[in-house]
């Protein structure tokens, strides 16, 4: 599929749950302090990659748009919900070319607001029983469930790292972490979900997790890659933000177990207090040390190889369904993931 | 009922729950940064009111503590999920006579542990239907949805009014703060879930809102008095806590509206950075013109009214009901509110 093609159909299924949001958010008061806010980073836009695929295996796999809009509406809530409290637990200051919300506002209202958001996100899916009847409504619930447990999972295991300055990790260890953190939520679950209502409950969602997992990390894995030398009004997050806050990505891990001795305890030092004012011209050594050790070069070679794996698996996942627009779009989304510049 | 048998029904109410909330956090991996921390508030104790509430109320319209126990359990979990994100938005340091978790952890690593005890809230909601059936457990879930909207808006009004220093309150607006921010999670709806369940959805839920509304204020009003007047160690906090948050309490709303001009003044003064070092001294000084205006003598008198009301209202809500110990329970926890020490 055609990029321009494929960005207008991702645009037009992250309008259908913006529309969804704007629907679910009360028009009352508090405004303020909360429900504008709640429509805050929604409003910012986004690549719509979670409603975009949510929409798609619906529809691919025999549903309409009226019977997964809900669906899609809530993931696309719940992940604005992530990215709010994500942006203060790692202390970031941009998100889609705007201050972070705990930047421009406290971090008390911002954690509110999450919280908010997080409990609207639950209204779509009550929703979905006027439209799904009451088993459909029941495993979706289920899915998400399960994802947003991932989730915090995930998180859990990336805060703790930093926490402990852990410094000793392995590629394995990134890739179980985004597992947790990034696929199910961002692949992984949007599919399963699609495909659970097109399909009315008659496949096996499983048959996505390899898929997603695949897609999922390819895609965690560019955009980690573009927050180092992405262009940052098309990124929308300061450039090396990953640096500055610690993110163990698999180009630290890669430039950690690749470094010489010296290098090494200087890049343990500098991450246990990377976000203090002195640690500034050491972040741009850090990015020098990449760069030599050709960590960057690195990453996207395991992303490529994610994306491969993804494309073998696409036809085990979808061979057995009709060719579509949409089908066609999901696999189309595969290559996009890591050949985007934002 | 006697302080110490109320107390002991309590105590047993609250074990059942905490039972419930250890059963269903997950016993795997991540422990150390997210399933041991889920654990922390809810093994500090607590008076237990909310599942206590819950439990008596499907008690006492004839249910049993099979069929509620999912329910109160979530409601004590999502009670600590609350804590521990209010904790961080208060800028609180003790609670229980602990720590606060993002003292003694980080923010980030609290806020994700708030997250995950509200996600886990969700998984005894769900089993609800194995044993309440799917009309019951979607009635309990959209009890569940509204109460954790009422919430995050009540926590939004005084987040709000903080940010703003806003110092033009009245009665009626704090009243209609703690409505959202404490009654429907501490008392309405845990009254409400119960009889829900014991009468297996024969009665309208609405009768108990004015009765939990009195009975919530009251305890909210004595909360906010204990906080000031209490012994730091039956409390659990530090005792001034709030006044060195800048919380708008009954009190300093009635002193706000009572001080002279000049007082006044220098009040507003000092909202506005309550939080920084020289601001101790003069946090001494409002607890003393506090004293001179009997501001805590006024609160004390509001909440007994709210459990005057709440006495009478205690007729129209359970009147028509036979007597048993549950129904004499949920009675006598009105004065018991007020009467308490910590």
């Amino acid at each position: 599929m055609d990029t321009a093609i494929l960005k207008s159909k991702l645009h037009d299924y992250r309008s259908l749950a913006l529309k969804g949001i704007q629907h679910f958010v009360p028009q009352s008061e508090p405004k303020k302090y909360l429900y504008d806010l709640v429509l805050d980073y929604p409003n910012r836009g986004g690549k719509g990659f979670r409603p975009g695929l949510c929409i798609a295996a619906c529809k691919a796999f025999g549903g309409t748009e009226a019977q997964v809009i809900n669906s899609a509406t809530s993931l696309e809530l719940f992940h604005n919900a992530f990215l709010v409290h994500d942006d203060i637990e790692d202390g970031s200051e941009f998100r889609r070319n705007k201050p972070t919300m705990h930047e421009y506002n406290t971090i008390g209202i911002a954690i509110n607001v999450g919280d908010a958001m997080n409990v609207l996100s639950i209204k779509p899916l009550m929703m979905n029983m006027e439209i799904l009847g009451p088993e459909l409504t029941w495993q979706v619930f289920s899915e998400i469930e399960h994802m947003v447990r991932q989730s915090v999972e995930g998180q859990a295991l990336e805060l703790g790292w930093r926490k402990e300055n852990l410094c000793k990790l392995t590629d394995d260890d990134y890739l179980r972490m985004i597992l947790k953190k990034t696929c199910w939520y961002t692949t992984i679950h949007p599919l399963r979900i699609g495909a659970i209502i097109g399909s009315q409950g008659a496949i096996n969602a499983d048959r996505f997790n390899r898929f997603g997992y695949f897609m999922g990390t390819a895609f965690q894995i560019q955009d980690d890659i573009l927050n180092l030398v992405g262009d940052e009004t098309a990124y929308g997050k300061e450039i090396g933000g990953d640096i500055l806050e610690g993110k163990r990505t698999l180009m630290l891990i890669h430039l950690l177990n690749h470094s010489t001795a010296k290098e090494r305890k200087r890049l343990v030092h500098y991450l246990k207090d990377c976000r203090s004012e002195e640690s500034l011209d050491t972040a741009q050594w850090v990015m020098d040390r990449m760069e030599h050790y050709e960590s960057i070069d690195y990453a996207r070679k395991v992303s490529k190889n994610m994306a491969g794996a993804a494309l073998k698996e696409f036809h085990s996942s979808f061979g057995d369904i009709p060719d579509s627009e949409d089908k066609k779009l999901i696999e189309s989304i595969i290559m996009y993931m890591i050949e985007r510049d934002y």
